[in-house]
């Protein structure tokens, strides 16, 4: 199988990551942070150990300010629902997940906030100018992609932070597409939270995210419950990471996805985003060369990240990669991806797209694999 | 190690639950629901596969009622904040775990319901008399345990479903201990929504958890986001499973805990609880002749499952489970066990628990081991 499909869940994972899940399953799969005996306490120590290479990765200043979530998506429905209140203001961009629009969405109905939505350039990139033009008075929060999950496109995160820094506009990252991938400093970028997945380019196991809330902000909680601590007190504790990790974390998934992130470190995350570059470019000069193949967003190969859209006249995407997947053993996906702004930005609502994400284990061979079947197609 | 802190997370686990993690990863490890090459609709089968063995367990008429979360805690958060609305009122006990008294607590002072307590009796078990005492013309939702998870008393279920049946509340059931452990049948019980752990009874891994809606009832949702599904709708879907699973799901994890339930089915629910009562007993009986002993809860095996609270006069009940964990290798769980109100209810408050927990991998050995070392301690 030739898998370009790394924008949804990355594939194939180092082999450390789930010898270390078994390893925790088989020896220290008890409850962390619950009891006191040594294999809660190593599992504890694990999940310690994966906080501290997170922030590494990202620059966070505290191991404490990052919490474990399921996935992405629930980090930015803690990061949107536990900072917007009735009558803010909040700013998305037209590039935007449907794990962003829904829940600003849901807030719009029930709760009674008003939403901006900044518009993307013809490559899928959303400039300053369009985020400062939606600024407004009650403006709390600005969420945004730091790359799009169908086009590729990234955003200019590290300006846009300095706008929102000095506006004292909270700043929310959606990193599902560059965490792992590109370099992310949450303090030179003033990123005041960041949604991560585990599962994409952290290469970790599915099931896995974080979410990183700066110090001194204190976001509202979407779940409460048993944390191991002050257990008597009725009322979720103030203090990180606990408020934010309610019930039983999911300690072998953990396990798995630090050993994912401890193998970018060891590669270095440059070499990665060389590699996936390198990877890009070659896929998109031979998408270029052939003709009927429409390919949407940026051909500046640093401003994408591996994550390329594409669509063949007269032909439909899902069946397009259908013939991938039954003749050529070419794993991608097409259709939305969950992502009704972005391709009503990029005209591609009514058609969707094929999508062809790159990741870090792919190979030039794999590529031209790829081109060879479009071409055939 | 003798390991007797399965009400945290059970421990070990059926050898194919981590080799089916493995092979889910290795094999199929693509993104369920989302694209359709063949590794990712291998994934969405495997997670079918689990609903229905779910269904199989639990007597639920529909897999696709089933939606997985990450914990029991998010599937009570679910089950409360999905159907409370302002001006509601919600009937909890005096058994419950933090998972349920801090999301009600929390609905009481953001949106203002009410909410009423039904007490416990000496040993732990709350009576139909004392819920129905606490019904109100505004009771919207009974919330209960079945189990408590300090004390293992386990509450008349059946009766209760069918008052709240008849009195048209919507009837929650927080199966945290007894998934996997004792009979559930969501009909024959009328529950409506239930609340279940993967990696404690069900014997799966950390990560996975579950949540049981009846058809025709339609909870509001936690969180928000890409569901694979109707793309283009800004709002979250009505149907189900997709309306409670937003995001990635953890295809390893459900994979394992599928193994986990297929061993329990293979093995049979009675003989497991019937191997788990007739180690309860021997610990009981022996905690019993233990002189500065104290047991909590009742002593009739059928009205307990095997979670077993003690006190060893004068003694603080972390450092008991200090020496235990260090001088015999025993590890079970000291403190109040995220249960407040469990703890305030037999009194324990101050004192907390030192909480024996049995699961269906312990032996009679391991019980004589406890027994000698709380002995000689």
């Amino acid at each position: 199988m030739i898998y370009l499909d790394n924008a949804a869940t990355s594939w194939p994972k180092p082999q450390n990551v789930y010898t270390e899940m078994v390893n925790c399953i088989k020896n220290y799969g008890a409850n962390p942070g619950r009891s006191g005996h040594r294999m809660s306490i190593t599992a504890s120590e694990k999940i310690y150990e994966c906080r501290e290479n997170i922030s590494k990765l990202f620059n966070i200043p505290d191991p404490l300010c990052v919490s474990f979530t399921c996935n992405t998506t629930e980090a930015l429905n803690i990061g949107i629902k536990g900072s917007l209140k009735p009558g803010d203001h909040v700013i998305i961009t037209g590039m935007e997940h449907n794990s962003v629009l829904r829940p600003v969405k849901k807030l719009e109905k029930t709760i009674g906030i008003s939403i901006s939505i900044a518009d993307a350039d013809k490559c899928g990139i959303v400039s300053v100018d369009n985020i400062k033009k939606c600024i407004k008075k009650n403006t709390k929060l600005i969420v945004m992609t730091h790359a799009s999950n169908v086009f590729g496109s990234i955003n200019p995160i590290e300006e846009i932070g300095r706008l929102a820094r000095k506006r004292k506009i909270i700043y929310m990252v959606d990193a599902a597409q560059t965490a792992g991938v590109i370099p992310i400093d949450v303090q030179k970028m003033n990123i005041d939270i960041l949604a991560f997945p585990g599962h994409k380019g952290l290469l970790g196991p599915q099931g896995t995210g974080g979410l990183y809330v700066r110090e001194n902000l204190l976001l509202d909680t979407i779940k409460e419950g048993g944390t191991g601590s002050v257990s008597e007190d009725p009322y979720q504790p103030e203090f990180v990471p606990d408020r934010y990790e309610s019930g039983t974390l999911n300690t072998p998934g953990i396990a798995g996805l630090n050993e994912g992130i401890k193998y970018i470190l060891e590669t270095g995350l440059n070499e990665i985003m060389r590699h996936e570059r390198e990877l890009t470019l070659r896929l998109l000069e031979g998408l270029y060369s052939i003709p009927k193949v429409k390919v949407y967003g940026t051909n500046e190969i640093e401003k994408r990240v591996g994550v390329v859209s594409i669509n063949i006249k007269n032909r439909d995407c899902i069946e397009v990669c259908e013939l991938l997947d039954e003749i050529y053993e070419i794993a991608c996906r097409g259709g939305l991806h969950c992502a009704y702004l972005a391709h009503k930005s990029m005209k591609t609502l009514e058609k969707g797209t094929v999508r062809l994400s790159i990741g870090c284990f792919n190979t030039k061979n794999d590529i031209d694999s790829v081109l060879y079947a479009i071409n055939h197609i």
